[in-house]
């Protein structure tokens, strides 16, 4: 193993150890004494794996959405489903992941989205990209849907695709506020309306 | 003038006034020590106006949530325009107030709801009121929109408004990341296809 390999890997497992407590305080409310703290590390060491707390958001970011991005190929791959049932299959791993699952699992878009966008351009930049290879991916299912004949709806499926991720988005913030799982259930039936209607 | 009035009238004018602050930074981000200094107060007065910052805090959401709904009740109470309009109308003032507006006038909800979910519960509550409130206003409308025949959609008036405010809500967060009115303009083409094929 080469020292690049082991100093990404220690990178990798300081962010890992962060995610929930950044996932559910934010970015600037975290100091980088209790990411030492909770990862694990000497006092002092920080700046030996990340030269500033903007690369550790950065690579924070990074890692959460390669992770995301991989997920959904693999959900989308699945050759059995048409468009239609890996769309929806998509929005209820979106739910599962928020309703029942860890803090560190959570959404960091919607988490950290509006607070980091303000904060810094690099981390802007990660999510910028993040989001349209996200959208990129739903808008491909969606348009495989409208040829296999699952998705009724004759919107431009890009426009669709984009519609669907504010949508979760949205709702998943209306979640963080409200609570309970409702805004959840409503973005549900609405997504299979304007998928079968539209 | 009593007293109380005073004191509501001072409270209000030292919110107003860091609202862009904290509209910008987030509501942890900012200090006591700067609402003191842009609301231009003297030093160590801060507690004479609110017992604690989460207090400021709930003020900062209940003004804010009290001025948005008037203004919704202005635009929803035009009697010349049918319920499309209305609906239509509304998403405009969305979409000017973030991309031509004040850092000030943007929405709270947005750059708040997920950062002080986690913070506050009394915060969360006048939030999760709020933004009941709002999506009561958009069901009624739809509503009035199907009965006047404006709005095609046959979907249930509640679960349609709660799918368009989260999807605006949604793009909102994107505008934020990607910095242009690209994720306004299709919401903007959605939201005219949902009101008039779902």
């Amino acid at each position: 193993m080469t020292v690049s390999t082991k100093q990404m890997l220690a990178r990798r497992a300081i962010v890992d150890a962060a995610r929930p407590l950044i996932g559910s305080q934010g970015f600037s409310a975290v100091g980088i004494s209790q990411i030492i703290e909770v990862a694990g590390i000497p006092k002092g060491s920080f700046y030996h794996y990340f030269e500033s707390k903007e690369a550790f958001g950065e690579e924070l970011l990074h890692l959460y959405i390669s992770d995301y991005l991989a997920k959904m190929d693999v959900m989308f791959g699945a050759s059995r489903k048409n468009g239609r049932e890996k769309i929806l299959a998509y929005c209820q791993f979106w739910w599962e992941t928020h309703v029942d699952g860890k803090t560190g699992d959570k959404c960091l878009i919607v988490k950290l989205g509006a607070e980091v966008s303000d904060l810094s351009e690099r981390m802007r930049h990660i999510l910028k990209k993040g989001t349209e290879q996200a959208v990129e991916r739903i808008t491909a299912i969606i348009r495989a849907g409208q040829e296999d004949g699952s998705i009724q709806s004759a919107m431009n499926s890009y426009i669709l695709a984009q519609a669907l991720y504010q949508q979760w988005l949205g709702a998943t913030l209306m979640v963080k506020i409200t609570r309970d799982s409702h805004p959840f259930d409503n973005a549900w039936v609405a997504t299979k309306s304007f998928l079968d209607h539209t």
